[in-house]
């Protein structure tokens, strides 16, 4: 590999997440792709390429041929633009790409955008449309959902670990605690570990609190050439590490369910590339698909032995007043989970805390996140870590 | 933009194209794959990154996250696995996206694979599948489909241009001559000028023999920074030029529907980029979808003027042993149109005509191709230019 560039966050945007009958897919997708223009004080004539994330629009809305619907409708008619698909870590794989293009120099501004518009669609079909970012020849044609996938993780990570359901609880509690600070998240109230215990079970041990939202939303960040960030509006966010990495869709295909290699693998290069480790982290933004996965991926991640996750969160340790604060925007659990925005809105969410605009959630320590973004039931993951001097 | 590194293809593998009951999507690809493996003289693990273009596989299949879906059988678990959608130009996209990573230095040896499965749906849900890449709020709202859309171009062109019914019919029967001796071509059999023109009606002027065909196949190459070449094993081909442009996904926001400013703008870089003109190719795969789309194809690449791309093709001047033979692969026509895998599997027709391994259909001119791949109704473009010394 040659030596890259620097690459920094000039701008970044997002619409909130909920359930929008009068927002269409691309009405959601200018929005953030505006708010992220106006916030880097950028012209669309600036952009050089686009890159969407998005998991399904076509299957949730009939719209397909994304980016360039969008693009066009953003000012950006001529440039290249591509969809990019990566099951929820979409927007992640589409930042990663964007990096490496104006890291080596092939542009010097572009956007990157994540979409999804999932509340047109009934809940089984929502399911169903999920269900394909697993393997549909073996899992899903044998009843499998996300749901069930992630209970049998789950249930595995308490025989090996003893993870207790209250740890589990704890995660979503926390969770629930951040979301009801953040005015864009979907659900913005507070639950009782109480609550969250025995909440509607869903696929046992998990209830419907242990379970992220359906959603509606998007989200867009620029990305140029740090020796070119000062010509922005916006105070420019250093992009220090950025990995992607994959492994087999189907869960039966890992020796060992209770961790992703797709995941510690993006973590070992970007923490390489960044020249730091789990413990120079401040705060980060995790996966939090199901509350188990906000585990797997603080334990894969390096932030606390293989184990202890659940233990950790119980007792605290990922508050905003905790050493390791997690998910301060409220997470997939509670901010929502537009599956294709997740992974650009994660990003958005760190860049909001290493700013200093992140209000009641602000974290006292600001200077160095990571966002955490997985595809599947770890097929794909994104790992970025970003900081400010 | 910096100096970027001279690339090659160094391995290029096809399925045949047809309707094939028991081949499945994940099956497709990876023949393809370990076909252009094979052809390099390559190991999976020397891939480094996997570029997939798709356009609607979820949709026709039901299984989504395709790109590490694949990549991991053909045994490369773990490297970045995307997939790029951008609709019939899909792997044109992920082409283009693989190059400028290896350009660049990010990666020096990636495969590029593009796919799809179509057979599986009955005709009616094929056409609702691929009108998704029109714009559905307007043109499909109003029960537009693609055959009426450049029924609507051929009309123009006819009224602009003096273009005859024979002109297109021309068009159709070149390319089925071409097929006719394609061992891997879905339709094998030539057609009069008679058959072409008394077709079946689909949407006026265009008859069945003006339309491409509903296939399933798969197409791959890898790609390597052009000083590594030798170490593999097949004669390595430059990618001297390729872009890719965007427009307006509705074609009535096109001033002008007998041109496509993005295919303009992607040759206009191409060329440059190649240090090359219209007049230096010597052959071209174009994407006649229709037989309308090569006319302004050629047209649009400065192979011919504008307006006279039919009379060229009635002249014969598009034909094997014409001043510019086109599709000698047989085209979308003839050849088939797995609409994710066309892209790619346009470049490795280039490749195999630059190898004088095309076999009856091997041209005289064979050191400069070109290949042009489309988006809808000209929203995405991608053109490659491909030669050896």
């Amino acid at each position: 590999m040659r030596d890259f560039r620097q690459v920094a966050i000039v701008g970044a945007g997002k619409t909130a997440f909920g359930a929008f009958d009068g927002k269409d897919l691309r009405t959601l997708a200018v929005e953030a792709g505006r708010k992220a223009l106006a916030n880097a004080n950028a012209a669309p004539e600036a952009i050089e390429s686009f890159y969407l994330g998005n998991f399904a629009g076509p299957e949730f809305t009939g719209q397909n041929h994304l980016a360039p619907y969008i693009s066009t409708a953003l000012g950006m008619a001529g440039i290249p633009s591509t969809r990019y698909e990566a099951a929820c870590a979409s927007s992640g794989a589409a930042f990663f790409q964007a990096f490496f293009a104006v890291a080596s120099g092939v542009y010097d501004v572009v956007m990157v955008a994540g979409v999804e518009k999932m509340t047109c669609q009934p809940t089984p079909r929502v399911t169903e449309i999920l269900a394909g970012a697993g393997d549909c020849a073996t899992e899903v044609n044998a009843g499998s959902t996300f749901p069930s996938l992630f209970a049998m993780i789950a249930r595995r990570h308490m025989h090996d670990f003893g993870t207790k359901r209250e740890h589990l609880a704890a995660v979503a509690v926390k969770n629930h605690s951040n979301g009801a600070l953040n005015p864009d998240a979907q659900m913005r109230k507070t639950i009782t570990l109480e609550q969250a215990m025995n909440g509607r079970p869903i696929a046992e041990p998990l209830t419907l609190y242990d379970c992220s939202l359906i959603s509606d939303g998007a989200a867009a960040v620029v990305l140029c050439a740090a020796d070119r960030a000062r010509e922005f509006g916006a105070k420019p966010v250093k992009v220090l590490g950025v990995a992607q990495a994959s492994d087999f869709v189907a869960l039966d295909r890992k020796p060992d369910i209770t961790t992703f290699p797709a995941l510690r693998a993006a973590a070992r290069k970007a923490y390489a590339m960044a020249g730091v480790g789990p413990k120079d982290i401040q705060f980060a933004e995790l996966h939090d698909c199901f509350t188990i996965a906000e585990i797997v991926a603080m334990e894969d991640l390096g932030f606390i032995e293989r184990g202890r996750g659940g233990f950790f969160s119980f007792e605290g340790g990922t508050r905003r007043d905790g050493p390791m604060p997690i998910n301060a925007s409220g997470g997939l659990k509670s901010k929502g989970h537009p599956v294709g925005a997740t992974g650009a809105a994660q990003i958005c969410d760190v860049v909001q805390q290493l700013r200093a605009e992140a209000g009641d959630r602000q974290l006292a320590r600001h200077s160095l996140g990571l966002a955490q973004n997985l595809g599947g039931s770890g097929a794909t993951c994104v790992v970025t870590i970003l900081g400010v001097d």
